[in-house]
């Protein structure tokens, strides 16, 4: 047996640990209003190793705010029914690490005074959620049916954690997933959950 | 004949250029990245006629982010029907008035890292959509459904004005308007406009 290499397995917990700390803050007040002290203080290291491990704070918003992808999986007939589902339980998952989380969506919105993270914002939803959507239509308004789902996942993520509307901050993802469908179904043209395979 | 009241005129004249550069300001960067010194600016005059006419930047902010309110008609039969219609229409209202706008949503959610804001678009939110939505609703999840509908209004807003996807931004109401009475109609469980009188 060798000795694990503990200063590499040091710098990948130290290197998780402020991402971690610096979705939390990101996440609370935006970028402009979280210091890298702040993140550091949280993460318990000395805010000297941000810019060792991570460049910069762009750098570790960046990489913090990356919104979470889901594999889309096309090999089975009843895929395409079920992928605005998956892709709503992919926006509503909340970091389970157990250190501490937030939702990179609401990092990125209330960063977004900052024009990079507006063009961040932009193309992720585009590879994250809009490209998607839109291979699924096979309708007029294409692009259109595509961005107002996307817009409706947006919206459902500022209700629960930007504006705190009562129910919807309630609700857990099954609680949503039945309307979700009925709308996807409606605004995609595709078949809900269940009717694919008749 | 008299001659009329300059000192008010003018008064009335300068408070809503300042309201107007304001919200144009407050709309693109958030509270945090404005200065009162740029409102000032933008409108013509000194900047200590913001604290003159509004005593604070704080309640120049509350005037300017006030969400555009519809009056609620509910006086005839189909009113309900085209209850939804109406709200999308004063939420994608551009301010009409010639000089400069803002979506006063926009201004509140790039300004919601400070807690006054999100109680401020929390009590607006409800007010101006969910109350009006939930009034509409006569089947289980009243409240999730007025909510789930005002997320995509939200959802909408962020992605035109914030995100700028393509279709979405160059999209105007009455392309959105037939997707959002059949989804409206969907998640309250009211009549399309039209079908409310056979």
């Amino acid at each position: 047996m060798t000795t694990p290499p503990k200063r590499k397995r040091d710098r990948a917990a130290t290197r998780a640990a402020l991402l971690a700390a610096a979705r939390a803050r990101f996440t609370l007040v935006g970028y402009d209003a979280t210091s890298v002290r702040d993140i550091a203080r949280d993460a318990g290291v000395d805010a000297t190793l941000i810019f060792r491990y991570f460049g910069s704070k762009e750098r570790l918003f960046e990489e913090a705010s990356q919104l979470l992808r889901e594999p889309v999986d096309t090999g089975t007939d009843d895929a395409p029914a079920y992928l605005p589902t998956r892709l709503l339980h992919t926006a509503m998952r909340q970091d389970e690490d157990g250190t501490a989380g937030g939702q990179p969506l609401t990092a990125l919105l209330l960063s977004s005074s900052r024009p990079q993270c507006r063009e961040q914002l932009n193309s992720q939803l585009y590879d994250t959620y809009v490209r998607n959507f839109e291979e699924l239509v096979d309708l007029p308004d294409r692009e259109l049916r595509a961005e107002l789902l996307t817009a409706w996942l947006i919206g459902i993520n500022v209700a629960r954690s930007i504006a705190h509307t009562p129910a919807l901050s309630d609700a857990c993802v099954n609680d949503i997933t039945p309307y979700f469908e009925q709308v996807a179904a409606l605004l995609l043209g595709t078949p809900p959950p269940g009717e694919s395979s008749p």
